[in-house]
């Protein structure tokens, strides 16, 4: 845990170093945690074995990420800010996906000694900026060295009296529908890939999600029968519930529709945007389904069907070519 | 978060897999997820976007702990089985000395491509069995490809009513008293250290810490006015408490004591037993402050006073040599 413990560095040397190393675990975990606020739920934030966090519900919801340095994200492609940012996106969109809120993270940073505090900080800030957009804060955590650099997340969140909503409750005749951006991220990690820098839209998708968090709850009270956030791609994700829910998904590619944006992107490179919108993931956009005749909540529009069957079809028809990423393929 | 998401990897190929970038990310989640007895509490467990589990106190104690490779262990010192058990041992020890109890685990885990399916196997293998012993499960996680091999485990608690012992209630006039091995696991790691692999008694606490779990909560019923595992060494730990309440601690030699074993152990290192009971962290005893005349808890015993002032000392003395360990020094 995020311990504020006694230094035994002695003097005062924080301002004149330049690694961590130099700075020590201590003093730079009361950098990174100086000044900041806590949410009001936060019984004992960070310094202590642990932290205590109100959980008004009698239940948390509970999500782990882990994203490593030239696997996950380059600091020649984002700032630090932006991988601090990126990295609790993704992780409280998985709250939002079960119709939670958020209500505190802890994270574990692991880096090598020759990292130079200001990329820290840099990220620090990044991580308290986007928990701070949703009212909460870095409740705890750890720092240790490691070879490589590596933000591991955990999130926390309140159901406030709300079913989970699993993967595994679509049924035959439900509606799909999207909150959020689809194939944007996908196609700024392209652009970058060509050693490109803009257009800012895209490569700005790539470098910060902008999920759509309150769509979770607002999914839950509408009545959401399944739901999951796009990280692995939009017909990945839907392959998911399709399992979990023993039922078959059809997109229509008519109501998904592909943004002009991503087709201008997309004809530069010489690339499909349509790929891009079917199967980018990292957009963190929420997929749900709802029981036909439901009026859609705000933000969510209808792009396909649930019924009897298995997989994911577009069009009735199976997607050719590669539909998702897979760790250590 | 762990999902049991589908397969895009065609025919079963596990059976002849050697490494995780053959078995690939999804396989390997589902082999090491399958037929795992998850807790009572425990809601929602791994193949959802995030897992649900109980609070039935309405506050949930938290914390992470991350090991790293050739940082907090070695294989060549530890098997993958041990790792996982004190990986999970030194998380759960942080619920503990809260007074809480633990109810379920995430667990990050980064490794390289190259690692066999095997360690990883044996690795959840010692992370649940060590869970287990307590009555609780991986509730979920994420498993990512790294550079380096690193472990972020977080604990989750309840403190079933009980206001959470932190480091900062202890008054001068409290009673300093421990629960666990003090030493021990210093003792293991010089040996080790020095290329042997016995005693086993010493060699054995390095490798898996046996903290006083239950002694955690009977600490907090029976008055503990502040508490600490020992995770960074018995000065350390302590100079936590002294600064966090405003005190001074010190400890009684008499008190504290040697044992035999490890007394003999350092007479063969040309080592000093003392220094390891005083300064050996891993052990994750518990340390806890109580008011004078309080009776200790069942495995407590008293090995100091608090007073005014600040910092610890050893009989009346500072302690001379280094007292803790701190990243990137």
């Amino acid at each position: 845990m995020l311990k504020e413990g006694r230094s035994q560095l002695g003097p005062d040397s924080s301002q004149d170093a330049q690694t961590i190393s130099q700075m020590g675990e201590f003093r730079l975990i009361d950098r990174v945690t100086a000044g900041r606020v806590q949410s009001p739920g936060t019984t004992l934030g960070p310094g202590d074995d642990a932290a205590v966090l109100a959980a008004p519900d009698g239940r948390v919801v509970a999500s782990t990420d882990v994203l490593v340095e030239g696997v996950h994200f380059r600091f020649d492609w984002s700032s630090p800010h932006q991988v601090g940012r990126k990295a609790v996106a993704v992780n409280l969109s998985d709250i939002s996906a079960m119709g939670a809120v958020p209500t505190g993270l802890l994270v574990g940073l692991a880096c090598p000694p020759e990292t130079p505090a200001e990329r820290v900080d840099e990220l620090a800030n990044g991580l308290w900026e986007e928990a701070q957009q949703l009212g909460i804060g870095i409740i705890g955590g750890d720092m240790v060295s490691s070879p490589s650099l590596t933000i591991s997340i955990t999130a926390l969140g309140d159901l406030q009296g709300r079913d989970p909503v699993t993967r595994s409750g679509a049924r035959p005749g439900d509606v799909v529908a999207v909150a959020g951006r689809l194939g944007w991220a996908a196609a700024g990690l392209a652009v970058l890939g060509r050693g490109f820098r803009s257009p800012v839209a895209v490569v700005g998708a790539h470098r910060v999600p902008e999920p759509p968090y309150e769509a979770g709850p607002r999914a839950a009270t509408g009545g959401a029968t399944s739901m999951v956030d796009t990280s692995d791609g939009l017909l990945a994700d839907l392959g998911h519930i399709a399992e979990a829910s023993g039922v078959g998904v059809d997109i229509n590619s008519a109501q998904l529709g592909v943004p002009q944006r991503l087709t201008e992107v997309a004809s530069a490179l010489g690339s499909d945007a349509r790929h891009w919108v079917l199967t980018g993931g990292e957009d963190q956009a929420l997929v749900a389904t709802f029981p036909q005749g439901t009026p859609l909540p705000a933000d969510f529009r209808q792009i396909g069907v649930v019924a009897e069957g298995s997989g994911v079809t577009v069009d009735g028809n199976t997607y050719q070519g590669p539909i998702g990423w897979e760790h250590w393929r």
